[in-house]
């Protein structure tokens, strides 16, 4: 089969542009479920392969408004697979104040309740300020990665406990389980130790889909060994081809293929039938823009408090924070290239949050994506509406058509579960032999 | 208005009585949300306060072997509240096994996703076996009452971290959120250290309705102390009333009416049209029992080896165990008044694990729930069905009606809220005055 792109919805509440909210009928709470079933039934209309909840482990009311108060992912996207039949639904989880018995046990069951549609976004958590609403102290990035990789083992680990076919449920002979089909972790690592079996059987997917977004040296190591879906963070073609490139080229060496793992870079389309139209519409979003607590959100996001500086003048030379390793390097890396000032780089992490903004007609954004899949930049997109549900419908209405008629998107899911519709193998059980 | 009964429905999986599943069109498993969603339906149509799901966390596959492969509660409710309108959704989670920043957002969530109908049914954790599957050791049962006060506090806080009115989601002027109306809750405790807020705004309920079965004495103090909803453990109605009684006399000292805490007795109904019918139900269920595992699930139960014992002869005499404590003086008083063997014993604890089970026409279920809820014995009834859904549908459709017609119970629901339904005030915010 001719490949084809894989698209995600990546929901941040009221959108990705930080003032979306304030667009005429966008959607301007992330608390209501009926808001999110009916984006998550648009991007099924779109046939996306998946929305991918984003997650924080802290409030932080000034540099995030519109999306610090929000649904927790597992139990938003449980609720939504009740009001989808074929989307893929992908949690962020964190590895770091998280528990590897509850987040297998909780990802299999979103699978079992999908028909297997799960996914788990695992990440480690950047922000500091998690560690205070959990008791204890935010582990240094070296550390969170160290810690990320035994309970990416684990979980695993515990997904492989029960043979698929462990429950005879034999109603003659009172058989329910049969007990050679399950068997204890016994894990006794550094970061964990997990007697196992976990009480629930094995997922519809054998395995949810696991994606990640680390873009740190450990991060990408971590993504090429355990990933099945990883997101970028770039602003160019050149950076994503490089970033593509490197993360493929890192699995043969993990006895793993290039098409084992699914590359998709974030991006915020800003779709008109018109580049006019587009260019309006941004305009539009930029003009909502308060810049009030600007120099906050750059020091939350930098993880560097810059609430000294002019806001019109040069950026600043910073020390790299252990924080948003890539994203700070991608961002600063395109400001210098442009000699942004602050305000600048403001309205960049406004706009998108440091990802990729690309404004222009259906034709022109079709273009560009077509661009990016066929030259090595991506094999797909994590598509990231500025607000909702007009900055998603445009895309699924004008665009999606037209790569579709390209041949370079699917015209309807071609399987049940998201594993399939990724095109990826189930895994088979290495604790029981087939059948 | 008259006082009525409430009702609630254990949902233990495939039926509270351990070989239910091998009944004729039985529900043979408790992973299919389908299945549990119809179960839900039938309890809303029988205008049930709520559903309420048991949870164990660690895998018995010898012991529990039709419920210990199940979904996860947070998400199995979560989607039970897209398919459901008005029906009360609670879900177990430990304290001695989760984190209460966590635990306090998957609530609130599941509050805002049902738009007010969420439970906390909140366990210490009685099997020692869970540790094992977290990496720790099992605290003492005082150890984990002391814990679990604290944890309850701190989730409470969590709650009233933001005001109800802390969104003007202002378009013309930006103003999201207004900053007076949100805190941190500090707090610096024995067990837990948590700064907050927590990142979902105020619950619909305010609180999620809160319950607990812990029977113990420091239990029922805690449950006095925090909870609306009491579960509780009876073989007849002396001790129900005992119980009843015991409990209501712990609120004026602290601070709270009888009527803020709904005692709700669980029952294993098996109901006919005739009294030999239902007798001829609970037979053909007995007939099922398979005792070739007894005295290992004896043994897990009562936390005593029991496997060198003989099941046909007398009971032993056991240490009390640190596990079970309340369960396990029930069920023991029974045995002794009654003379029974170990095999009794283990039929007993087949049949409803412990709870009460009541057998008979409709038309005397009716009577004898009457009589308990007329004499001080309970509020209403944890309705535990032997199979699922026949067992369920036979209450409902039979016993229901007679409860309806005699002025006992509703016609139909009178809230929109659990909290409503169950006629129990929402909290008003400590940290903000009322607007």
């Amino acid at each position: 089969m001719t490949r084809q792109m894989h698209l995600g919805l990546f929901l941040l509440g009221t959108g990705s542009h930080i003032a979306g909210w304030r667009m005429d009928g966008a959607i301007d709470s992330f608390q209501d479920i009926h808001a999110v079933c009916e984006v998550a039934r648009i991007a099924e209309r779109g046939k996306f392969d998946f929305i991918f909840m984003g997650d924080n482990l802290n409030a932080d009311p000034g540099a995030h408004p519109s999306y610090t108060a929000r649904l927790e992912p597992l139990t938003l996207l449980s609720a939504v697979a009740m009001a989808t039949s074929h989307i893929g639904l992908a949690a962020t989880v964190s590895t770091t104040y998280s528990d590897p018995f509850t987040v297998a046990r909780a990802f299999a069951s979103l699978d079992h309740i999908s028909k297997g549609r799960a996914a788990w976004n695992a990440v480690t958590t950047a922000a500091p300020a998690a560690a205070a609403n959990f008791g204890t102290l935010h582990p240094d990035h070296a550390k969170r990665y160290e810690i990320a990789g035994e309970f990416l083992d684990v979980v695993k680990g515990l997904w492989d406990c029960w043979a698929d076919d462990a429950f005879p449920k034999d109603r003659a002979s009172g058989l329910y389980i049969d007990p050679a089909k399950v068997k204890p972790l016994d894990h006794d690592g550094t970061h964990f130790k997990v007697k196992g079996p976990v009480n629930i059987g094995r997922a519809p997917q054998g395995h949810p889909i696991i994606s990640q977004a680390g873009g740190s040296e450990p991060g990408q190591q971590l993504a090429a060994r355990t990933a099945d879906v990883v997101f970028a963070v770039v602003q160019d073609i050149d950076e994503a081809r490089t970033g593509y490139k490197a993360l493929k080229d890192r699995l043969p060496a993990l006895g793993r293929k290039p098409e084992d793992v699914c590359v998709l870079p974030g991006v915020m389309p800003v779709v008109g039938r018109t580049d006019k139209e587009a260019r309006e519409k941004l305009a539009a979003l930029m003009a909502h823009v308060n810049s009030s607590n600007a120099l906050g959100m750059l020091s939350e996001r930098f993880g560097v408090d810059m609430s000294g500086y002019d806001l019109d003048g040069p950026i600043p030379e910073m020390p790299k924070a252990d924080t948003y390793h890539s994203f700070t390097g991608v961002m600063l890396a395109k400001a210098k290239r442009e000699g942004m000032t602050l305000r600048d780089l403001y309205n960049l992490v406004a706009a998108a949050r440091g990802h990729w903004v690309l404004c222009g007609s259906a034709e022109s954004v079709a273009d560009t994506l077509q661009d990016w899949f066929e030259t090595g930049a991506a094999d797909g997109f994590n598509i990231m509406p500025a607000y909702l549900p007009d900055g998603l419908t445009d895309f699924v209405d004008l665009v999606v058509p037209i790569l579709q008629q390209r041949g370079l998107y699917r015209q309807d899911y071609a399987g049940t579960t998201l594993r399939e519709n990724l095109g990826l193998a189930r895994p088979a059980n290495p604790n029981f032999s087939a059948g």
